[in-house]
């Protein structure tokens, strides 16, 4: 199958899932088209899924690749507390895989683009020795109110979204798990006005500790409040990558939703610092160059 | 040197180069947010920079990998008419090459981007066996405005903004060159109001079709009206790819600037047939997938 017709394949797919009314021009020309409303920002994240990074072809079938793909970049769109508009998606794959690998991939993806409500407007496709897939998310959020890394005060609480470890946990026995990226819970806490939001794709210890210097604070965090995932040890809570839970923080004044856990609070010491239980807690989450 | 260093590097670099007022916030949160003006479309489009494929390290320094990554995806805003907004930049790069490689990188790259005028706004920054590059451009038009490849009619005029198959020619001596793309030649074909455009990334022979085929329409070109770049031979004009002159159909009406070249006329044949002087032309340019 050629390269035309492979394109033409997936845009035929993308029109029968989720579109969107702002994206004027989808896939087929040199760029996409999108004509923004009026009193809104749009926010925009790119994530990389890279085989035998972020998955290997033993784990993941190419529709669940496809569906990792799209989910991790659209966390982040919830950490904005943004709702979706559409994604870009530049996929390369090894010849011998081809137009099938190619095909089930977009399937998953587009799968994943219907559940979220993301319309699929363009993106890239080439040969490469490995899968590697770059998907940018657009989100749009009423002007000004996006939420930010940078807006916790001393004083305010710090919450988690749902359990910790689970990601580290499966992944250690071998059973990588799909992210499920907060986005209703992300613009519910939007809407309420919380103060900061971070997702969790790198660990509580580094992403804490990244709001902290974002907003120029730190934090203090009590280890018998972290809500542990099922079998979750604390390590795999504080330092495990892919929970993709949102943690924000919030003035004392507002009521955040059950079922969502009170961790700690923002504290006025070196910026940065986290401590647990009075102790510096190490931020030992993915760097991907340490 | 850390993710969170060298990520912070970059950031630092960025706020010296370009900067766009409708991009509030750059690096270092969860997404990069941009506040639309009124009465503008927003264009969009992602391209793959690959080692091996698109460029190799022995020919392309850190710095021309950075500067080939952004202009790739530049000239697809040129072929909507678009003027530059922000970036996008995911890059993943091996270990033993490191945070040095990813400085030179974003060398080439800021430097490309202060030149065309363009915000490095955002990213992602991953380790992997090769170095690869998606890079997502924004660009702007006025609403309803914007370039398609689907806007040729019958009996409008086929026009090229520059010489063919020098970059095919240079490669096939071993010397690749960068691509250079025609933005501002682009925004004046806009508002000279000509009816469609493509940039030539994979070949004339190709791009022509591909134009043809969105405006259901054919063509007929005159193989001694081809503008061959010095010491280029025809194939190289008609099939090499990553010359990225605009392809452009205007009406006959329309005074095209000096120095583009007339090549041929939209005719009513079979979609997407290409004639070169009475004979069909096969679409030889490059295909990843054939």
């Amino acid at each position: 199958m050629r390269e035309t017709e492979i394109v033409e394949q997936i845009r035929r797919q993308a029109l029968t899932s989720y579109r969107d009314k702002t994206v004027v021009q989808g896939i087929g020309d040199d760029c996409a088209i999108v004509r923004p409303r009026a009193g809104e920002d749009l926010v925009f994240t790119s994530d990389f899924v890279l085989e035998d990074r972020h998955f290997t072809l033993k784990t993941h079938s190419p529709a669940a690749v496809g569906e990792k793909a799209l989910a991790r970049s659209i966390s982040d769109l919830a950490a904005m507390g943004a709702e979706p508009v559409f994604c870009l998606v530049s996929l390369a794959v090894p010849s011998k895989l081809g137009g099938p690998f190619v095909k089930s991939f977009y399937e998953g993806l587009l799968r994943t683009a219907k559940r979220y409500s993301i319309a699929l407007a363009g993106g890239d496709l080439s040969r490469f020795d490995k899968v590697i897939a770059d998907v940018t998310c657009c989100g749009r959020v009423p002007r000004g109110e996006a939420l930010l890394r940078s807006g916790a005060k001393v004083g305010h609480r710090i919450y988690l979204t749902g359990k910790l470890g689970a990601a580290a946990h499966a992944f250690n026995l071998g059973r990588p798990i799909l992210p499920k990226p907060r986005l209703k819970e992300g613009m519910v806490l939007r809407k309420l006005g919380v103060s900061a939001a971070i997702d969790l794709s790198d660990g509580l210890s580094l992403d804490l500790a990244r709001l902290c210097q974002a907003s120029n604070c730190s934090a203090e965090i009590d280890a018998k409040r972290l809500p542990l995932a099922r079998n979750a040890t604390l390590d795999e809570a504080l330092n495990g990558g892919e929970d993709y839970e949102l943690l924000f923080t919030a003035a004392p004044k507002i009521k955040v939703p059950a079922g969502m856990s009170e961790i700690g609070v923002i504290t006025r010491q070196r910026p940065s610092l986290v401590l647990m239980n009075g102790h510096p807690l190490q931020s030992k989450g993915f760097d991907h160059f340490a």
